[in-house]
């Protein structure tokens, strides 16, 4: 646990990054950050855990809204937007909004200027349908900040993005935390091959934006990044070229390979998951918008028989070995479909799961915080004057 | 925005109403409350709003609960009470009664004392029903005063009315405070013309209470209140008579007239809404008691049927060109039946609708603060004492 | 209504209690808790409620989260819970998880971890299906504090159970709660006979949890606790046991009779209410857990032409007569099946019910604060200092 002059440490760290386009503003995605931005979120989410474990409260809200808008069901999400807002003072309202799919822009605009007269802070987790999700956040945030400018609104509600279509950077935000911390550093990342590998899973539709999350953020920070799926399954394009952009400025890599086993091999970090294929993703998407449930349902058939042919991606314990020192950090965004357990045949082998339950759930951790840091960004124009403020007032969250 | 001094000056002239009635009391209907009482809500309403500009905490609960009961769905007003709880200090838990129509007093009454231990305010919608929803309140607001007598209750819970079958208070008392600053002050309204007409709507059965609170509300204020409405959409007789005793009171009119060309001509203010005759209402309620569902199908086909006779009562731009300036302002509740966007024909053309936007959002953007003025001055003996304590801490709201 | 000084007396009576192994550990059953325990649960809620009727907070945290998990529908049990952790200063977050009866123990530890990395508190309601409730709640309870032994969770989040299919802890110690302070002090209970009988109602398969929480609680002061119920009613013999053990450590009395007649005469307070065989209990659980729902239903109507036998086990007003000085304190955790109002013939006749309603809803009254007690002393190795500082720093709860 980080003492108070480690803590003015790093605040002191923090105030020499430039994270002034962050202020009032939406995360959507985090290439569309700065690294001072992506370096402040993740500085700020640790100054934030290391004040809480130290019983000093970080409640920088006396009142105020957070509103949560999932488009389906998210008990993880769900809690840990929750855990953010109440850290800093904010209390959650959710909004359900089942059916704004097909909603139009207008009713979009109306209901989000209507439920924010006193909200700071909107997150959406919109993932199911491809082009629907981002489309829908940036309707949702440009409406609240035109509500904003006409005097509708007394504050700017900024945005946080809980996992759209494209990118889910609160999971790789969360993710990478760990993988820092985990390697003793950011500086230690160079170099280090991470393995994102497409995994058998018995489901269907998982979405893309953990894998383009992943290859996005991870491709920054000068690693070696592979991604592995089978013929199919690619993710969309634009995300891969962002990855490969990002490689070469970073003096990293980025490569595709096509088997599991060329990802696995000396890899530092795997990172083993289910998602479908992006044209499958498209062609639901369509079928969705027709009302054709019925080509729907031959669709998830079809996908489901092309998935089982390929039931030996899953992460065993043979494959582990071939990892560096047949030690890899084995990452999950969780659930996972584990063998034997919570399915016949899935993602990863149960004794590999167990080992690294403790790991598991400590990259899970890192979420409220990340949140939060966005949230906290979005508000403050001078974040390290704040946290400073916070840590010599010293509340304790707990009298 | 206004200064500290003027927020000073407001507190002024607040103390010099008499509100000492209003304490430890329920807000059921604005015909029921003095012209003191209701200029104090707006006033207190008012100061909220200004000392929130200002970032000055307005938390006068440190704990405490509100309670929430809603009997059919509504995002607005729940988020508009939730607001006004969270901007108290207020933490909101709805009541899930969905089939308390039919309970009988015993339940009401148990139910309403069990949940109220902690709670300092109940939030209730009720408008389904003729006849229904403000019996229920009353007996929910009874419940709860005689378990704070019997010393079961260590706090007298008050009721704030959210819409009942008779009055829909919040509503009309924040469309009357856009008004007032529209107008530049309450002074400015005298002989100012309002007229709330029907409007055509392809939906069936929308409650009375919206055109019964204005015409209940804005005959107070020495205007010339018009109604206007298809033959056989009356609404109660009562609310009529209370409008025109006001009228009288106030040296304003109050006159009914059947068409919406008479009803616009030079108003200042023009409110077209649907809504289904009271003697529709009233057998709806007959028949749901009685169980008699295929006569409810009944009932609306031929409600709707004869809606459809009246589909040119629609605010129409050639219409907004008769009344004052051809500029009065244009008012609803939201969400409008707008034609050619949320539906075919509704009650209002899109290019009048979307002109009117801005005013609209911040029509509706008064309703948190009318409700947080009803409950602070329900539970301060002393309200501009209490609002001084809060603007001398200072407590920013957002560190 | 107690003063300053006498809750000052309060503390320091609190003070010569042993606490120690309540903190940060959990409540499961009353009869795990030493005596010392049980009377700390009582002062803390009796010093918390002195508090708040003067106006004093008692928030305790700044932040943090309680998380509830209700298997069933519970209006009552839910507000009582919310009203504790906004008492103490936490945010309720409901976990709805319907289905994990049939979850196996690695799902139930995954999600007891995801929804808690800012969990102080967890409240459980699990009362459905013998052998299930506590063991779930078990599993929860380890599950998070392995994470907090990993250092997976920052805070070792406690458990409260609100309801197994065992015991029901937070119910048997609000009534005891209230018999203490109808009685005017734990002191006048020797002696006094409480008759728990079962009474005929027109539903079918209530928990046991109350009668079996009553007789364990009730035993232990020192009373002269029966328990009656027809041939085929009974409930858990190591329940049983355990009222027997404790009323001879206490000097009481524990004993079952065939007739409510017999418990009831001279008895000090009657506890008439229905529940289901332990052994139907049994069977139902076995038939959810293989599927078999139309022979649950037939376990359904045989157990309702079982209970129609004993439709003349109810509370009427001749027996009532034949209590102590015919006036016995009639108890019920409410809902209660009233004749000739809530059912055509059930629990108790609605004279009786009415004449007791303000010393049922004040019975009811105290279980916020014996829940708030349970979480203050699981949270505070030494509460009565932490309830001294709040006294002294009087923050208001109502500016």
């Amino acid at each position: 646990m980080k003492n108070t002059s480690e803590i003015k440490a790093m605040i002191v760290a923090l105030s020499k990054l430039d994270t002034k386009a962050m202020y009032l503003n939406d995360f959507f995605h985090t290439w569309k950050e700065s690294d001072d931005e992506i370096a402040a979120v993740f500085q700020v989410a640790e100054i934030l855990r290391a004040m809480r474990e130290n019983n000093i409260s970080t409640k920088v809200f006396d009142s105020g809204l957070g509103i949560s808008v999932f488009r389906d069901n998210s008990t993880r999400t769900r809690f840990s937007f929750a855990s953010a807002c109440n850290l800093l003072g904010l209390e959650v309202q959710d909004l359900d909004e089942k059916v704004s799919q097909i909603a139009h822009g207008e009713t979009v605009r109306e209901t989000a200027n209507m439920v924010s007269f006193m909200a700071d802070v909107i997150g959406i987790r919109d993932d199911m349908y491809i082009g629907k999700g981002h489309t829908y956040m940036k309707t949702v945030a440009d409406s609240v900040a035109e509500g904003y400018r006409d005097g509708v609104l007394e504050q700017r509600p900024t945005l946080v993005n809980l996992q759209c279509d494209i990118d889910h950077p609160t999971q790789s935000m969360a993710d990478m935390l760990h993988v820092i911390n985990y390697f003793g550093g950011v500086e230690n990342l160079r170099g280090k091959k991470i393995a994102m590998t497409w995994a058998y899973s018995p489901s269907y539709g998982k979405p893309l934006s953990v894998p383009q999350g992943i290859i996005g953020l991870f491709s920054r920070f000068g690693m070696e990044v592979v991604l592995a799926h089978p013929e199919g399954y690619e993710i969309m394009e634009d995300v891969e070229k962002i990855a490969a952009d990002n490689a070469k400025a970073s003096d990293g890599s980025f490569r595709k390979v096509n088997t599991m086993e060329e990802a696995f091999r000396d890899a530092d970090i795997v990172y083993p998951k289910s998602w479908a294929p992006f044209a499958v993703m498209e062609e639901r998407t369509r079928l969705v918008e027709a009302g054709r449930f019925d080509d729907l349902k031959d669709l998830e058939k079809k996908c489901l028989e092309n998935n089982a042919r390929f039931k030996d991606w899953t992460c065993t314990e043979e494959l582990m070995k071939t990892t560096k020192d047949g030690k890899a950090l084995y990452m999950h965004c969780l659930p996972a479909d584990i063998s034997g357990l919570s399915c016949k045949e899935g993602e990863v082998e149960q004794s590999v799961f167990d080992r690294y339950l403790v790991p598991l759930y400590k990259e899970a951790s890192y979420k409220p915080y990340i949140i939060a840091a966005m949230i906290f960004l979005a508000k403050f124009s001078n974040p390290s004057g704040k946290l400073d403020q916070l840590l010599d007032r010293a509340v304790p969250r707990i009298l």
